[in-house]
């Protein structure tokens, strides 16, 4: 058996290419390569990549006249006539090992630059089908984490806090992660970060980055060691009725059911 | 005192013009117009808007070599020199008495086309800043709602369901409209919407459309008596610590917090 290379895929999405987002994706990326990583990146403001699902990006259609994203998605699939930009980030993903999503919170959630990347690359019919989901999903044995800035500090996103709990902020997308098969790793989250709003010294600025970026090549250097970083627990088809809620005496391990039974 | 006539905004975020969204939007519009509001709508597919939050926006910069979004948005602002696209938007919002978000659930939130909406339009400076959010927002006194279809049974999206409970789901953007001040209305859900794919019949889907627009048209009527239809209860200023968690003794209004207490 011939040991193999594992790699990494990074998607930053952040405008500005000196970005805090911007250095904790090259931060990550030195640490994995000082790891044995290799290590692909796919900046998508940098790749100029449309987030707008829409008809456009499908040169053969199943239904012409009706636009329905998820049919379209499946028939471009089915017939192999995916958008470029979309069989290349496919075609990332189905190399990676481990997938890092580096962004910054916008309004609780991804900016439309990511979102949209999961709107066009998590195509129906060729990353999930309905019994290809969640624990047999098609990225099983795959790991991926987030890396995210929050404007605000880490008081305000605790379950008491005025943003609101982290974990539950980000399930959206740790959720999105396992429905198509992910291990999902502990996010790394770093607060505060106002690109510049905040700190009343650049010099100020400049060490929060230093500290942070020595926390995350920290952080991604455990991940080697399954013992020390543990993937998220999520629930699996075994879990949930034929309607799809939790059988009896089935633990919940989303955050809002986990920290609800937890109070 | 002269009445003046109400004025509504429906914000649709779907990609095809004859799509169950769009049809719920035109039912909006027209429940609205027969109980005396103006309509506006901004078709943001049909506008072209641009939902890329990025340098090419901003003619002119408070910082040429280090694009930090929140502070070209503050400096535009500041300086009145707004992305056109974004000032029309805004002008809009100000004229608004009601604000409907209609759009299908991608991936547990809205479109990268109004993730992006809010990412470009809620400008920093212009429609909040440290001291005017929440309770004390720009948009106090004004009504918003979401209209969201959604894929999946409404089984899954409980508590215990396997897409987590829809509260918590729509609970970011929820909050974002609570943010710059809006009293925040129910949702109104449309469950098992897949744009074709679970209908065995075109006449199965026409006849879902048909309840949800009668239900849709029954609930925009009934808004106008504040007695039936009450706002989402946030917490504001008040409940909250000099670090932003809740003060002791203040009831948690956050569908986690809640939903935990209840249990």
């Amino acid at each position: 058996m011939t040991e193999s290379i594992p790699q990494a895929l990074i998607v930053l999405a952040h405008p500005e290419p000196r970005s805090f987002n911007a250095q904790l994706a090259a931060t990550a990326t030195d640490a994995l390569e000082a790891i044995g990583y290799e290590v692909v990146c796919s900046d998508l403001y940098g790749q100029g990549f449309d987030p707008v699902e829409a008809p456009r990006h499908y040169t053969s259609r199943s239904d012409e006249n009706w636009f329905r994203p998820q049919t379209e998605q499946r028939y471009a699939s089915d017939t192999q006539t995916l958008p470029p930009d979309v069989e290349s980030e496919i075609k990332r993903l189905r190399s990676a090992d481990l997938v890092i999503f580096q962004y910054p919170l916008w309004w609780y959630g991804p900016p439309a630059m990511l979102k949209g990347w999961f709107d066009r690359v998590f195509v129906y019919g060729e990353l999930y089908r309905s019994k290809i989901r969640y624990d047999t999903g098609v990225f099983r044995g795959k790991r991926a984490l987030l890396s995210v800035t929050a404007g605000a500090p880490a008081a305000t996103y605790e379950l008491n806090g005025r943003n609101g709990d982290m974990d539950i902020v980000l399930w959206p997308v740790h959720f999105t992660l396992h429905y198509v098969g992910f291990s999902v790793l502990p996010p790394f989250v770093t607060f505060s970060v106002q690109g510049g709003i905040s700190y009343t010294e650049e010099s100020e600025m400049l060490a929060e980055l230093e500290k942070s970026k020595a926390q995350f090549r920290d952080y991604l250097t455990r991940i080697t060691d399954a013992k020390s970083v543990e993937p998220i627990r999520f629930n699996g088809w075994d879990d949930w009725d034929t309607e799809g809620r939790l059988r009896p005496g089935a633990e919940g391990h989303s955050p809002f059911v986990r920290k609800a039974a937890a109070r």
